[in-house]
C-alpha cells in the first residue's frame, strides 16, 4: 500500500482545531502524511470549501483521503457522510462541501457513516471534526473499506453554481471566487471560451472594467494594469500584474462571488 | 516503538521561527510527525498558550511531546524545562505554559534542563525555540530518558485562573478564551452547571445578554441569535449561531478572557 | 539516505496553493517531510523571501530541498532554475530569490530546468509552483543527480543588499526587515560591530530613538523599552521588550526595510 495521505479543509482560521484534529488521525494511523489545503475557508462558507477542494481532485494521488469541516450544521440532522470517487475518499458533512467530486464521477457513492464504533467517544456534538470525521478519515486512510461505514445515501447535498451562457453574441459569465493575490476566478472553462471565440480576439468586461486579449502570464500586461488569463483550474481568470483586482473592484462587497464577467469578440 | 509525534505551539505568528525549529528536530528525529497546535497565540500571552496545550491533553497518543514556547523571559533568569506528565512530555519555559499538564497528574515531574550537550550550539540568548527546547524535544521524542535533562524541578511556575463560585443561588463564572469563530469559552465544567441546575432550565448571561436553556449544537439557535452549549472541553460555552459573539460583546476589549458569566436556575 | 525533507517558502499567503504543491510532491517522494517556512512572504517581494530562506541555510541537515516560489515573473522569460549549494538544494525562479545560498558557496552550480519529462503537464503558465518547481524538488529529494535538470546558468540573477559602512567614526547600516513581533533584523553582524566598537560602550541609533549598550536579551529592558542585541541570524537587532518596535517607528511606511540605523562608540 501507498504511503497514506490525509488533506484538510476547515473553516477554522488560525486554530488549534486543526491540530486536536491531526493528534487523533496519528493515534490512528500514524503513518499518514498530513497536508493542511486550507483552514481560511470564510466561516461557514460551504462553496468556498467546495471550490477549495475542486482543485485538489487532480493533483493528489489515487488513495488521498480530504476531510473537509466547513459545517454550520454541526449536531444537527444533516448526515456525516464519506464519499468514494475519483478513486479518492472525501470525509465530512453532507451540505455539499463535496459537489464537485460527485459530480465528476458518475460512479461516486456516499456512505453515512453510521458506525459509532469508528469514532472518538464521546462525541461531541460541537466538534465532529475532532470525533467523527478525523477518525473515519484514518481509518480509511488506513485502508477500512467505504462499506463498513454505513448504509448509501441516495440523495445527498449538492450545491448548484451559476452557469455561464451565451446571450447576444456575448458569453456571459461570472466570478466564483478571489485568491489571496486578489485574482478572480470565474465560472467560464477555458475550453468554452475558445469555443466561443472561434480565433477571434476577446473583449472581457467586469463591472466597468475592460481588457482586451487573454495573455498567457501576469507579466504580460503591465504593472498595475488588468488582465485576462487562464488560470491553474484552466478556466479565465481576471487579475492586475502586481496588483490586488479584487480590492479595487469589490472593497466592500465581502465576496468577489457573483460578479458579472462578460466575453465579447472583437471583429 | 511508536512514531514519534512532536506539536507545537507558539506565538510566533506568520514567521519562519516555526520552520526554522522543525529543521532542528527533523536533524535529529527524523522519523517525527511534526503537529502545529497554533503558532496564532497573542504575543507573550502565556495563559493563553496554556489553554491552547490544555485542548491537546486527551487527543493525541502517548508518548506525544509537546513543545510550548510563548517565552517573554526567553535568555533571562527563567527556567527551560521538561515535564513529564500524563504519559506525555513538555518542553518550554518554566513560566507557567504547563499548568494545566502538572495540575492534571499529581505524578508529573518537572525537569531543569542543564544537560548542554543536547542543544545547538552556539545557543542564541533570543531564540531557545531553535537552539534549546526544539533539540530537547527531538531527543524525547527519539527516546531519550527525561532523567538525562537535567535536575528536578520542586516548585515549577503554576498560572491560577479564576475558580467558579455559587453565591446566592447564582453559579458565577467567567470567560477564558475566544476561539477562531468568536465563541467563548467559559472556566464552568458541564458537570459544576448540571448539579448546580438539578433538572432545572437555565438562564445564562453574560453583560447584557441572557440566553435560555443549554442547547446540543449551534444550529439549535437561530441564524444570529446567542446561545449556551457544552463545547469541546466539556465546558460551557455562549455563541452566536453563524455570527461571532467576541466580536459584538467585547470588540475594543483586547481579550475575552475573565468576563463574567452568570447561571441561574428557572424555576 | 536520510528521510527527505522539503521546505517550503512563497508569498502565496492563505490559500490552497500550498497544499497543492504537496500533493504533487507527495506523488513522486511519499516519504518526504514537508515544512512550511514561510507562505506569509509579502506578494512579490522577492528581497524578503530571500532573507527567509536565509534563515534556512545552517538550520536544516544536508540534503534539504528549499523550494521557494515568490515568482511575479511566472510564465515569462525568466529561467526556472535549481541550485546545488551548501550541500542542499534550492528550486523556484531565477530571480534572486536564492541570492543567500549562492553568495555562500563558491562552488555553487545553478542549472536551468529544461528537463520538461520531470514536470506535470500540461504546465500552466500562470502556476509553476505546482507544475515545474514541485516535480522537481521531490524528484531532487529522491535522489536525482541535478546535473539531470538542464544546462548550467552561468549568470543568475542575484539581489543586492545595502552594505555597513564605517564613516566619521560611526558605523552606518540599515534596517532588512521586521519579524512578526516587530523586532528590526539589520545588516549589521555582531562581528563587525564587535571590531567597531573595540570594546567601548554603544549609541544605537534609530530615527529619533537612541539605546545604550547592547543586550543579551528581550527581559534586560523595562517593558515597552527599546533596546538593541545580537539575534538568532548573528547580526544587531532592534527591539520592544513586549512590545512592537515596526510599529511605533514606521507604522504607515508599509516595509521596515531600509531604515537607517547608527551606531556610535560611547567614550
Amino acid at each position: 500500500m501507498n504511503k497514506p495521505i490525509i488533506t484538510m479543509t476547515t473553516d477554522f482560521g488560525p486554530s488549534p482545531f486543526p491540530g486536536l484534529m491531526k493528534g487523533v488521525m496519528l493515534g490512528i494511523c500514524p503513518e499518514a502524511s498530513l497536508v493542511d489545503l486550507s483552514h481560511a475557508v470564510p466561516a461557514q462558507d460551504v462553496r468556498e470549501g467546495a471550490l477549495v477542494i475542486e482543485q485538489a481532485l487532480d493533483v493528489f494521488p489515487p488513495g488521498t483521503v480530504h476531510l473537509g469541516v466547513v459545517d454550520p450544521g454541526v449536531g444537527t440532522s444533516r448526515l456525516p457522510i464519506a464519499v468514494a470517487a475519483l478513486g479518492m475518499f472525501f470525509v465530512g458533512p453532507d451540505n455539499g462541501l463535496f459537489t464537485p467530486a460527485i459530480l465528476a464521477d458518475p460512479q461516486a457513492r456516499v456512505y453515512e457513516l453510521t458506525e459509532a464504533s469508528l469514532f472518538r467517544q464521546p462525541v461531541c456534538a460541537t466538534f465532529h471534526g475532532r470525533d467523527v470525521f478525523s477518525p473515519v478519515a484514518a481509518h480509511l486512510a488506513r485502508g477500512l473499506d467505504p462499506t463498513e461505514l454505513g448504509p448509501l445515501v441516495e440523495d445527498p447535498v449538492l450545491l448548484t453554481w451559476p452557469q455561464p451562457k451565451e446571450e447576444g453574441g456575448v458569453l456571459l459569465g461570472s466570478v466564483l471566487s478571489a485568491d489571496s493575490f486578489g485574482n478572480l476566478d470565474t465560472n467560464l472553462p477555458r475550453s468554452m471560451v475558445e469555443k466561443f471565440l472561434a480565433g477571434r480576439r476577446a473583449e472581457v468586461r467586469l463591472g466597468t472594467m475592460r481588457v482586451i486579449g487573454i495573455q498567457r502570464a501576469y507579466g504580460q500586461a503591465s504593472n498595475s494594469q488588468p488582465l485576462a488569463l487562464y488560470n491553474s483550474m484552466d478556466r479565465l481568470e481576471l487579475a492586475i500584474n502586481r496588483g490586488n483586482l479584487y480590492a479595487r473592484v469589490a472593497p466592500d462587497r465581502g465576496s468577489a462571488f457573483g460578479l458579472a464577467v462578460e466575453v465579447r469578440p472583437l471583429d
